[in-house]
């Protein structure tokens, strides 16, 4: 395999949705928020919502847009948390070589394209990229 | 919100490694699959899989790298398994208007920038995007 050309491949994303939020601050996790907010769904998009449903838990994955570029200082971090240092890849950190964040959500009510979620742990604004159900 | 200025950000990624799998055909879902691979990180990201261990559970994000082109009429599907129709965000299929999948993954072993995984459904190439720790 040529990894010298292959890691230069760009995957493009746009977002289905933003996150709307109305909090100064947020939680540094969902499993430690119980923090309401919309999932605010555009237009050409909303048509995918049916079978979502009040009382259940979705895993939404999201742009951590307010990251500044990783570096190879970052492979390594200390978790908010316990200060313990960590690979990244072992952490939840938003300072990623994709800065994909991804959150387990319960849905609370569905209004057109508006879902009112609780667990946020994303700020005002960000990106929505992905809504998939909640497997264990 | 400006929602029509703002569905157009793109917003880009590069694989951090690639999936390593001989297999002519995957299961359909990493929940049916006990399919072993390899998960090969790339140079430059492997001083962050510090940490990770044989008989962990971990979330990989990954690009469907073969689906072709989301349409509306693929906002609601037939699943694969039963033959239901329902809204994309309540299923798992491959044509998603981001086409990001995640697998829950079992570590076998770990040697370098190769992780030997269990309950692989993703094909040979395909772009890992990120590796998250499972968190229930």
């Amino acid at each position: 395999m040529d990894n010298s050309a292959q890691e230069t491949i760009a995957i493009t994303f746009t977002p289905i949705g933003f996150v709307e939020n109305k909090a100064e601050d947020v939680p540094r996790h969902w499993t430690v928020s119980s923090l309401e907010g919309v999932l605010a769904v555009l237009p050409q998009y909303q048509g995918g919502l049916t079978d979502l449903a009040p009382g259940q838990r979705i895993v939404v994955l999201f742009h951590f847009h307010r990251s500044g570029p990783f570096t190879g200082k970052d492979l390594r971090q200390a978790k908010r948390e316990t200060g313990i240092i960590k690979g990244v890849f072992s952490i939840c950190s938003p300072r990623r070589p994709n800065a994909i964040g991804m959150s387990v959500l319960e849905v609370l009510a569905i209004d057109g394209g508006r879902i009112r979620v609780k667990g946020l742990d994303m700020f005002e604004g960000t990106p929505v990229l992905d809504i998939k159900p909640h497997i264990v």
